[in-house]
């Protein structure tokens, strides 16, 4: 009999490993933070001793989601601007709401926010891409998620940086202040090809081989992102790209929509992740990233939210289901991205992108005890034929009960442990207030 | 000072109205069933007094949402087979555990745990298509929502008749039972133009015309339904429909996919209504129904969720968003159906379909009280800017709180009123157990 940190016994197990295996009646047996056993439920009551042993008779039990694309400070923009045209969302809206208001304490107090809700529907694991960086991973400090910040490039001037040699050098003094972190890792975060010049996405490409870092770019968001570099660069944003020598395994392209064969053949040729946002890319009108597509080429694709003002939400359980109704329909086959399938884009593909699979994204000997459950035995998820189904096409957010990350427990049946609630809300409302009457 | 039977005293109203005023800070005085007045919340606590006061300081109060196209008993079958090609679906999986267990007993248990998931999302009004519609009138009676149940008409023997006669007396039968009920009505249900022959689609039209029902059916779901429709008839099937007399204002269009404009020029000429099914069309990838263009030629456009089989939910609140995010990626522009428009969509407009816009669908002076509180206070939803966008792009339907229909409470701080949760598992998973074995 051996004693271990957690003992976690559940009625299904999704693996979320290559085969997306489900196991049912199974336990997973955590020490030192990291996943030591699975096994049997009967066998592990007969090996193991545990601090904490917890029974989900009811629940699915699966790694926690991985969204591989945020901008959690536009949380506080939530709802503010919506129905709009892009041009017009960003230029009359969002840009200057930004503006005005973004700051290192905004950041802070809204990043935390967001986190509130993405502990609240599973997630462990973000990518995010915003401004004033410290201010997120200071955030994350006290959250206790597992958190991607992008150093973010931008050839104009906006509330955190004015010339491109301040955003480089506030970018490597985040680098360098949270290097050795244990949950926060920072990424190269290029806006985009229409915002960002040659000059300094080769820098970006040089801070990346440097130090062994991702690169984060929004990359074929929109027609209007092709036309325009096809008018000033005379070929399309992936070509150039290329050109430039940032198509590779360290790139996380982010949208991809509108692309043809040629893209395609470049794509397939590097080893580039892709991330998939469908409502943001729906909401937007911006076009369909096309996943199946991708998959038959080998791409590895992960699954993103995007930021609040263009989703509404963080909600990845949402995200994987309209991910899987969107294919279907843009396929013309309701076989397109299954259930077990799509489970995977949220989590084990996520973290491929980002390079940690071998830290987290699937319930697997020694990694990560980054794990959520899902309660399924309720209406709107019975009958239960098949747990994975349960997940992408029924369930909601409020049905993840509890989360854990690296081992700590951030929720606990619904309850934020490293969060004060109440306190998120007020300050919530307090932000909106001021922001509200711009 | 006069005294009422409820008082109800509102953050936000969402009239759902024809131009969908929002008002704040409002409340709604109830009485006898209806809604007696609404005025600013300061004149209500002045001039009213109840016997049950409710403050919502952080909810939205809005119309009941009618969900204009379900299969409530397919609950018990929802995940029993998803991501399968839609014959394989049909015959291999969904028909053949229809013969074996569909029955009076069944369609009772199935449509009331149904009702329970609707209730909790704000459902207060659905129309119904299945068999033995006795059995979920019964329930309804139980349940307390408001009905409509078809008198399904199908060329093919099932578990509930088994020739065109017994089909016709059935439903009759179960109409003469029920011509008189406070909140179930029936309609004729002929399923779809390709398994209805041309005789009997005559006799639904006599019948609807000699008792004054509205017509429900399955129109234009694939492309299968149209080539196939060509192949027998050398006419599509809106044509057909023309030819006999059916595209009138008695007719609810359920999915409507696939219209050319010829379609769409019978559309535009007839009044019938048309019920926007998006889940169901993106996860059988059927397709697109051009809600824009049927808006533009002043079509009736009311939103339905389809059954729990192909859905796999009856929640209208994530059935907007989708509906709202569908509608602005296939027309290339994110202005395409704003949260205000979708909203009526969901309630107003299904009213209108369902021939009850006079009872129910907004928050109007001598309307029944079919009224719902969504709770925006909460960390997904803040701040609230504008409560419409709040309600369709950000909040889950776990933040429907309380609903009344007919001025009866249904749901009260989550709890169901009127049915049984816990009884309602259990049966759900006896079910189930008996079901998975097929």
């Amino acid at each position: 009999m051996k004693t271990v940190d957690t003992l976690i016994h559940a009625r299904w197990l999704i693996t979320c490993e290559e085969e997306n295996k489900i196991l049912e009646n199974h336990s997973l047996v955590v020490n030192d933070k990291k996943i030591m056993a699975i096994l049997p439920t009967h066998e592990a009551q007969k090996n193991y001793t545990a601090t904490h042993t917890e029974n989900f008779p009811g629940h699915a039990i699966m790694p926690g989601l991985i969204n591989a694309h945020t901008h959690l400070a536009m949380n506080y923009f939530r709802g503010l601007a919506d129905d709009l045209a892009l041009m017009d969302w960003l230029n009359n809206h969002i840009w200057p709401a930004e503006k005005k208001w973004v700051s290192h304490e905004f950041v802070y107090d809204a990043s935390l926010f967001a986190m509130a809700e993405m502990i609240r529907s599973g997630t462990t694991c973000f990518n995010d891409m915003y401004f004033f960086p410290i201010a997120t991973a200071e955030a994350v400090d006290i959250a206790g998620m597992r958190a991607h910040i992008g150093m973010t490039v931008i050839d104009f001037p906006t509330a955190w940086a004015t010339t491109s040699e301040e955003y480089f050098a506030l970018g490597m003094e985040f680098f360098e202040k949270y290097k050795n972190h244990d949950l926060v890792k920072a990424t190269l975060a290029p806006h985009a090809p229409y915002t960002v010049c040659d000059k300094n996405l080769l820098t970006v490409k040089d801070i990346a081989e440097k130090y062994d870092l991702k690169i984060n770019l929004h990359l074929h968001e929109t027609r209007d992102e092709i036309a325009q570099s096809l008018t000033q660069y005379k070929m399309r944003p992936i070509q150039r790209l290329q050109q430039l020598g940032l198509m590779t395994s360290r790139l996380i392209a982010i949208h991809m929509t509108d692309i043809n064969e040629e893209d395609l053949a470049i794509v397939a040729a590097s080893h580039v992740s892709v991330v998939n946002c469908p409502e943001s890319n729906m909401k937007l009108a911006s076009g369909i990233c096309p996943v199946i597509k991708f998959k038959n080429h080998g791409i590895n694709i992960a699954l993103g939210t995007d930021g609040a003002a263009s989703n509404n939400d963080l909600n990845m359980i949402g995200e994987m289901r309209t991910a899987a109704f969107l294919a279907k329909l843009s396929n013309g086959n309701p076989e397109s991205l299954p259930a077990k399938e799509i489970l995977k884009h949220a989590t084990l593909n996520g973290a491929k992108a980002l390079g940690i699979d071998h830290l987290t994204g699937s319930l697997s000997l020694g990694k990560s005890a980054d794990i959520i459950a899902i309660h399924l035995d309720e209406i709107e998820t019975l009958p239960v034929y098949h747990p994975a189904s349960q997940i992408v096409y029924a369930a909601g957010r409020h049905q993840v009960t509890d989360v854990w990350c690296r081992g700590k427990r951030l929720l606990k049946n619904r309850e934020l442990m490293t969060l004060d609630e109440a306190a998120l809300k007020v300050k919530a409302r307090d932000w909106a207030k001021k922001i509200f009457v711009v």
